[in-house]
């Protein structure tokens, strides 16, 4: 089983280190290192336990380290920043962890500009050697590259010439929509195995600055030290510690403090439980501080968060997930004020925008998912962001209207998903002013209200609602799979698109496609016999 | 071999009536009339050549009938409008066959939208029974949707339910998108095999209007007048006629009066040659009219469409095409001027609309074009969008600086891509200065000049060329199909994505993903046990 839980002095591959306004991570992926032993992780190649460690030091910057403004990223080993994700591990994997494998690479990829954009954290790629493929895609998600001229070091997506696939984490689009490489310029540049290096990598935007091997360490130094004077990040610290979350964990069952879930593998679904905090909760920024990881949203938001990588990658075959929210309502509310009038502290900053990466995790993550709204559910404010963000809701129409829902202010735009709107504003793309109409409802919505407000799927009566969440869950879960993955990921991101879905939805599922073709993965496709005797051979017809 | 020439009096699934400012649309497929005889085009369901016939009667609505207005799309059947795609036909078609036929009907539905948006034509779905699948994306395509209330007609996506595949001709971005259906409710109502009737159907947007069967006919006709009235088309004709292309096909060849393709077949790739014109050309409206269908940019056009259209169903082998242009530039140039000068007269935009339709053809189509600029050739103004469209374009960079290339006016916004940017905005997404600098260029350009102002992506001299350009048309037909397939799918689509690019980019990519999972085509794949004895059986492994 996998799991996601680590921390820096139990990393194999990267070294985090510290000096003032300055983090460096370091990759020196060990050989022997890989989460399975039929590979070895070559020239800083990776496997998806490497980039765990990665996201894992991500997370501990924003948190334990508020003093950090700026992070350079580089590699230890000897000419080499990085190779790309390990072939041999690609060849040996199901299309399935392959794809799970690339979400999360392009999860954490994403996660980096995140911090850039909105926590006053800059990323300086600091390339000291050959960066190729998933290598040139990590330093793609920085900010800045600087690239070593040394007449050998290069940048590359060697994917498709040499392996018949895409570069599968954002690569092709942050070449032409982030760093506007000229697209007749990116199609050359994608075909060409050894890369481009020295000036025409900067003339062709493909880095930002290159300098001989003696200057190198200088420039990067100096230029890193640039980009965390601009920060907006506390000047030190302390920041709060992220302690492992130690689920207790059965076969059936994954039990956080205030996440559950109960798997019904025979069904092939989970409930998904989350509990609303309970007893005094912090209000100030400096109580948050003190609470640390205990504080209920970072909490119940890690748990979540842990809870969906698990089951995507140790369950695949749990297709359906119900939603639950257990306890009190006006707690969550409470939570939600304090966090949107603290929302400047680099603090509550960190855990809003932690809440809303996880919801995004939500949306990506390619299971159907029914939020059931019951008596004692606590979907409000944040909370209620999980109904929105399901496929469909179901509240419980009870004659007595007890059971209610509540909007916050944080479901007014401080959660939004990749598309760039808040969840209400993709639910309400047909009439705008149904947003303001919503979130200006004050006090509990019951059943009633909320689906003629529109904020529930359907609102079944006691005779009906026992037949009728039974039956949708069941229909579900006996849905072709795949059919499934492709509706939602159509029907999820209605409106506007932006990078991080054309990365996820124009990129992925193109490279979805080709993961699964002969040409890639037949017995003589590319990927399987690249470092092998002889050429692939290719089935010619193009579609 | 599959040929796209049609015409009325041949049609054997539409009827196409004439009446006023109306024209009708009526299906009426014959079950025996598929293009292959393994299957039954039973219940108004199409294949291929049903939809090559709907191409063919829009086209001839806005160049022969410009007294045209608004169109009803309708069904000659009783109590069934459309029962969408043959799935028969699916299931016995090949990968790269769904593939194509997929992108041909989404182009037709686009120049549905198309012809509303610019050319004064509405259309309006007269939905007179059941409208399922394919049906209901036509529908979709349509500006209003009228469904008949007799307790029997609904509209429905019942394609991930019933055959565990996708809407494939832009039902799922259409719902959401277009309509703005809820996405919860549009999670529903693709999941219903039996769809969504009456009231409801209104109320979810899924349709506009609906009314009972004795009002049915009424109700359509007032609404067409109405749609018809706020045209700007002309209130009488003529039009012009639409004559047969017939190019000279031979074994190797498919010669057309402007537009040449020769094919090599055992290098997969093929030659495709645009002749500027020549001789005295019309200069005004009126002198276009007469000219008709002989006016060279829709002769050329209308050449180069069919040659796409024919290499992609007849000759799937051939992955690279090099685009050349012969002739007179100044003669393309003095085009333009006549074009851009009368864009408002309604036949000139006709045309203009048709070169836009069909370069954005070419950006769609899954093959590698590179643009070869030598000596002699004619890439100036709407035939330098070919090189622009071009994955590369190679300019022989002549001692003697003759070979040049020119812009006009019609590289500024008149010929959009289907991101909505022009495609000079497209190239130059770091720097729109660059666009205005280009297009202020006076003259012609030279290799030299083009270079530096990135109009074209390599310059080589006397010395390189023959090697350069042989060995870049070899190393890419060398490439996996697929991954070429996938990474020009990525590129040459940067910048923004419109409801049009979302269908091919994020919909296409996921339904090409499914449609060769087992789970959809295997032998016990939902796509193939549809219809037969015994259920599906699936791999439940979501990704």
């Amino acid at each position: 089983m996998i799991t996601f839980d680590t921390r820096p002095d139990l990393y194999r591959h990267w070294k985090l280190t510290f000096g003032g306004p300055l983090a460096t991570l370091s990759m020196d992926v060990q050989e022997d290192g890989g989460l399975s032993p039929d590979y070895k992780l070559k020239l800083n190649s990776y496997d998806l336990g490497v980039d765990i460690e990665l996201a894992d030091a991500l997370q501990r910057i924003r948190f334990e380290h508020p003093e950090v403004h700026a992070v350079v990223v580089t590699s230890l080993k000897e000419r080499i920043f990085c190779a790309g994700a390990n072939i041999m591990m690609l060849r040996g994997s199901s299309h399935g962890w392959k794809v799970n494998f690339c979400k999360f690479t392009n999860e954490t990829r994403l996660a980096i500009e995140d911090a850039s954009d909105h926590s006053g954290i800059k990323f300086l790629a600091a390339l000291n050697g050959i960066c190729a493929g998933g290598g040139y895609e990590l330093a793609l998600a920085c900010d800045e590259i600087f690239l070593v001229d040394d007449g050998n070091s290069a940048v590359s997506l060697p994917e498709a010439p040499l392996l018949g696939v895409l570069p599968g984490t954002g690569g092709l689009t942050r070449v032409v929509d982030k760093r506007r490489v000229r697209r007749d310029l990116a199609d050359f540049f994608s075909t060409l195995v050894e890369g481009i290096k020295g000036k025409r990598a900067v003339e062709w935007r493909l880095v930002d600055q290159v300098f001989p091997t003696s200057q190198f360490k200088d420039a990067v130094a100096k230029r890193a030290r640039e980009l965390a004077a601009v920060s907006d990040r506390p000047s030190t610290g302390p920041g709060i510690t992220l302690n492992p979350l130690n689920p207790t964990v059965s076969e059936a069952e994954v039990q956080y403090s205030a996440v559950a879930v109960t798997l019904h593998r025979d069904k092939r679904t989970a409930d998904l439980t989350i509990q609303a905090p309970t007893g005094p909760q912090p209000a100030t920024p400096a109580e948050i501080l003190q609470a640390g990881d205990q504080f209920w949203p970072l909490r119940a938001f890690r748990e979540l968060d842990d809870a969906l990588l698990r089951l995507r990658v140790n369950e695949p075959e749990i297709g359906t997930i119900v939603i639950r929210t257990e306890g009190d309502r006006d707690a969550v509310l409470a939570i939600d004020r304090t966090l949107v009038e603290h929302q400047a502290d680099w603090l509550v900053r960190e855990i809003i925008l932690f809440m809303k990466r996880t919801l995004k995790r939500l949306d990506l993550t390619s299971r159907s998912f029914f939020a059931f709204i019951e008596q004692g559910s606590a979907f409000a404010g944040s909370l209620f962001e999980l109904a929105l963000a399901a496929d469909r809701s179901y509240m419980f129409h009870d004659d007595a209207e007890e059971n209610v829902i509540a909007l916050s202010p944080m479901n007014g735009g401080l959660l939004p998903m990749s598309n760039g709107l808040s969840r209400l504003q993709t639910r309400f793309l047909d009439d705008p002013d149904r947003v303001a109409c919503a979130l200006s409802h004050d006090g509990p919505i019951n059943a009633g209200e909320a689906e003629e407000l529109g904020l529930v799927t359907f609102a079944p009566d006691e005779i009906d609602w026992d037949d009728e969440v039974r039956l949708a869950v069941e229909a579900r879960a006996a849905f072709s799979p795949d059919a499934m993955t492709g509706l939602e990921a159509n029907l999820r991101f209605a409106g506007p698109e932006t990078m991080e879905t054309k990365i996820f939805g124009r990129l992925t599922a193109w490279q979805n496609w080709i993961f699964q073709r002969p040409n890639a993965v037949g017995e003589k496709g590319a990927l399987k016999v690249y470092g092998q005797q002889g050429r692939p051979e290719f089935d010619w017809k193009r579609t």
